[in-house]
C-alpha cells in the first residue's frame, strides 16, 4: 500500500510517499517541500492545494497520513498553519484518500521510539529506516515520518485482527 | 457583478449572494448556513469545500469576498477556524473567483457605520439595506454584510477612477 506523509505549513508544506509491501518492509517512493513563500497569503493556500493535487496524480497513494495538530506558538501562527492544512485536507479529501491523523507524539515514537525526539534524530532515522543517500530536509523528513508511523500502526492492526481471528 | 460574501468557522459557514447594480444599487440574490456539526473534524472540512462550490454552482458569482481573521480566543479555536478558512478560500480560487479581504472592522464600517456594532446591529442593518422580509441568521448575516462591503469599496474605487479620468 502505497501512503502519502504530509506536514502542513503555510510557508513550506512537506510531503513524502513511501510504499509499504505486503511484507512490512517500507521502500521509498518521493518526498519534497512545496515552497510557496512570497505569494500573496491567499495564492499560497491555493498554491497548496494544486501542487498536492499534483503530487496525488503523480504518485498515486491509496491512504495519506497527516499530524493532527493541537498546538501552535500563537493565534496568529494558528491561524495560518490552520488555513494550510485546511487546503491540505481538502486536497487528500477531493482525491478520494482516506485521511489518518496522527499527533506528533506517536509520530516521534514510531520513527525513533521516544516522543521527545528533535527534529534532527527524526531526520537520521527517516534517511535510515528508507536508507536514503542524504538526509531528507526536515518538513519532507516530518512527512515521510507521520507516513512511516501510518504504515506501523497499520501493520500493527492488521497484527492484531490475525491473531482475533485465529 | 454577482458578489459572494463568506463568513467561515468550523461549525457554521454562512455565505450570502448580493447582485451590485450598475447603478450602484444592491440586489439580494441568496444567504444561507452551511451546518457541519456533528461529522468528524476532517470531513466537515471536505463538506465545507464541497459546499460552497455548490453554492458557487448554483448561483455564480463574479467575485468573492472573505472576512480578514486576525485573531481568535485561542490558539487551538484559532486552528480549527483557520482550516474551516483554508476549505473556503480552496472552494473560492478553484472557482477562479476572484478574492478580496475585508477586515470585521472595515465590513461594520460599510454595513452599520462603527466599527464597533454588535452581531444585532449587523443582522439588522443587512436585512434593511436588502429589504430582506426577515432578519438573516447570523452567519448569513455576517457573509452578506461582507459581500456589501466589497460592493460599497468597488463603488468607491470606481468612483475615484472616474475622478481621475476627468
Amino acid at each position: 500500500m502505497r501512503i502519502l506523509g504530509i506536514d502542513p505549513g503555510s510557508l513550506r508544506t512537506g510531503f513524502g510517499v513511501v510504499e509499504h509491501g505486503a511484507d512490512g518492509r517500507l521502500r521509498h517512493v518521493a518526498h519534497g517541500c512545496l515552497h510557496v513563500e512570497g505569494q500573496p497569503f491567499v495564492e499560497r493556500i491555493g498554491a497548496i492545494y494544486r501542487e498536492l493535487r499534483a503530487v496525488i496524480g503523480e504518485h498515486a497513494p491509496a491512504t495519506a497520513a497527516i499530524e493532527q495538530v493541537f498546538m501552535a506558538r500563537n493565534a496568529d501562527s494558528a491561524l495560518k498553519l490552520g488555513q494550510a492544512r485546511g487546503a491540505a485536507l481538502v486536497a487528500l479529501i477531493e482525491a478520494g484518500l482516506p485521511v489518518h491523523e496522527y499527533s506528533a507524539l506517536q509520530i516521534k515514537q514510531a520513527v525513533v521510539g521516544s516522543g521527545r525526539a528533535q527534529k534532527d534524530q527524526v531526520q537520521q532515522m527517516v534517511q535510515w529506516l528508507l536508507q536514503l543517500p542524504d538526509k531528507p530536509q526536515a518538513d519532507a523528513a516530518d512527512a515521510l515520518a507521520c507516513a512511516i508511523c501510518h504504515a506501523h500502526h497499520a501493520s500493527t492492526r492488521r497484527h492484531w485482527q490475525e491473531l482475533a481471528i485465529r
